[in-house]
């Protein structure tokens, strides 16, 4: 027997109020019954990007709202700002040059935050930069980027701020309209507690004054004319609809929950994975900047990469291995989405008993115990014993 | 957010494997296609019993089992002996007495398995006792009762042995026609991983001759009616439908896995779970007999009952409490059915930090490592590293 657990940072598990939500018979998306779902997703995506711009659903992956972003407030030729410092920044800058954009490239030292200051070089040497393109949190280096001090750069110059938030938003408190982010993204398969399927981003108003001069070829992603139907509570082209039902019911859990709350779960779930990688010995990938919404974790000395696919395929936990040049050498513990105290509490117990089947010694509860100091914190009160 | 875990001794989770054969449009009963799925899980439920004999399908709970295993095998008058150590036991006389028969009633003491001397002694006494009525685990106090050595004193006589398997068949190994079992009966959400409404029972050669010349009342549980019309793979009333079909779904399941695997994983979580009471310093409630499908702990000095309702309604981990006098006193947690190994370490990390957050002292990890330890038997060897 082998009880699936999926640990990864995304696809994320999915409630069982979702999965139920989306086992609804399907309506037509041409109907109120739909018109009055999708009004009341924009209402809660709003309230979970925390602005007042229209949240636009995008039938696709993250990757496809990345693309909708750059292609939507640019023209070719000009100049973007991609911040690298891993496989998801290097993406901006793939798609950036496939519609012939002008690419300056800041590379950042994987397990390592893109410097403020070198953001601020850049854009000092090139005035001309239309967007800044960035991560919240990179999730192939668990690396959270200062996006609140690239913003500040950005909202006193001409230049964009494009936040992939695709781990990020609904992991951690990332105001779109309080910071001045131009461009935000998120995807469903992450915080959102979805399958894959939808793309979710916003534009601020001066996001929209480019998009009107933006020449970009598009079509499938062209934000105007989504905007134009979605205010009407429908979308251009055939919406995901068990989805878009799905968002709602996760949506109406996330805030039964508390935005609040949510963001201190994350908080104290990566804690105390970082605490009980650290317990058991264990480096970590980004200790001085870590997403919250993933912990890197560098596999000791000994243990090859192969125990990622053996925990998945023979233990029943589904983690991450690295990306690019950490191949072999981490693992990835995610702790986003539909995820609580005992899924840190599986995922430490599984990362003990696989490295001591690989032959690592482990002193088993230690790495457990210093999570649960952490987890703790998310007990509730007994009340009058 | 609350995540829910399913830790209490019936009903137990069922694997999404088994909810999905179960969500299929219902058909009818009185069609080929019904009778096909009836014929497989009646050949399935002979291999679990390990029993040439038929194994009867019956839309009731247990309880409804343990009845008609009375009331078929009797008449009223006759004498039965009763084995009570529990709540369980206790039931087997309000049956007995319910239908005018004259109960024998050999108390034990909580906590401890019965003597076969004792049954022996008590047969010796009575040798017109028609019935020794007892439970393989009493699941009240947690204990394993010793059903082979009573199988011994009854195949030798005209007694006929009936045993409550509900939480022991498929959860340990009882073969039922190579112990010489009269009557073996088992309910749907136990072991069988299935909601509750289903039990199953099979009577021996020798009961289905008692049953010949039994007198005492009955009608629903008329189960020489129903072997005549389950031998037509159907049943003399209307079947509860989706759960024979969830049934067919849970018996692939635990074929796949293997009876024996089946049995030695259910013994290694009942020891990792014991060997992490102990490692806590909390005592066992049947430290020498102890069942391999719960686990009783004493609750310690301070902390109060109420932590099982805490636990439940607050922390998202439902274990059962104590009934009768170990009400309050006492946590059991059960590890049988759709149970793994991380469903103890998430049972042993809750115990300590409920038993923390009332107070008690508790080291961090060391009940979960102590059952990482033992549970370590069951992770699959790497392969060539």
């Amino acid at each position: 027997m082998l009880k699936k657990y999926l640990l990864a940072p995304g696809p994320t598990p999915v409630p069982p109020e979702v999965l139920l939500a989306m086992a609804q018979p399907i309506i037509h998306h041409r109907t109120p019954q739909f018109e009055a779902v999708f009004a009341e997703v924009q209402a809660g995506l709003q309230r979970l990007f925390q602005t007042r711009e229209d949240v636009l659903i995008l039938a696709s992956s993250g990757t496809g709202a990345m693309e909708a972003a750059v292609i939507n407030t640019t023209s070719p030729g000009d100049r973007v700002l991609v911040v690298n410092g891993g496989k998801f920044g290097e993406r901006w800058g793939k798609i950036a040059a496939a519609y012939g954009l002008t690419v300056s490239e800041l590379k950042v030292e994987w397990g390592r935050a893109v410097e403020p200051e070198a953001v601020a070089r850049a854009l000092r040497e090139h005035p001309d930069t239309r967007l800044v393109l960035v991560q919240a949190t990179e999730t192939s280096t668990t690396v959270l980027h200062p996006v609140d001090a690239i913003a500040r750069l950005t909202r006193a110059s001409d230049t964009l701020l494009v936040v992939d938030g695709i781990t990020a938003v609904g992991v951690l408190d990332l105001p779109m309209d309080a910071l001045g982010i131009d461009v935000l993204i998120t995807g469903s398969q992450k915080a959102l507690m979805l399958p894959p399927g939808l793309a979710f981003l916003a534009l601020s108003e001066r996001a929209w004054r480019a998009n009107a001069s933006a020449k970009t070829p598009r079509f499938y992603f062209d934000l105007k004319r989504e905007r134009d139907n979605q205010r009407q509570h429908t979308t251009a082209w055939t919406p995901a609809i068990s989805l878009v039902s799905g968002t709602h019911a996760a949506l109406r859990l996330m805030f039964a929950e508390g935005l609040e709350a949510v963001f201190a779960r994350h908080a104290r779930l990566a804690r105390a994975t970082r605490a009980a990688a650290q317990a058991l010995g264990l480096r970590l990938v980004a200790p001085e900047c870590p997403s919250p919404a993933t912990t890197g974790i560098y596999l000791p000395e000994g243990v090859p990469g192969k125990i990622v696919g053996y925990l998945r395929d023979k233990v029943g936990i589904t983690f991450a291995g690295g990306q690019g040049h950490l191949k072999g050498k981490i693992v990835r513990v995610a702790h986003l989405g539909y995820i609580g105290t005992f899924d840190v509490v599986t995922a430490i117990a599984a990362l003990e008993m696989g490295l001591a089947a690989y032959g690592h010694s482990v002193a088993f509860g230690t790495g457990v115990g210093a999570a649960e100091a952490v987890l703790m914190d998310g007990m509730p009160p007994v009340g009058a014993v």
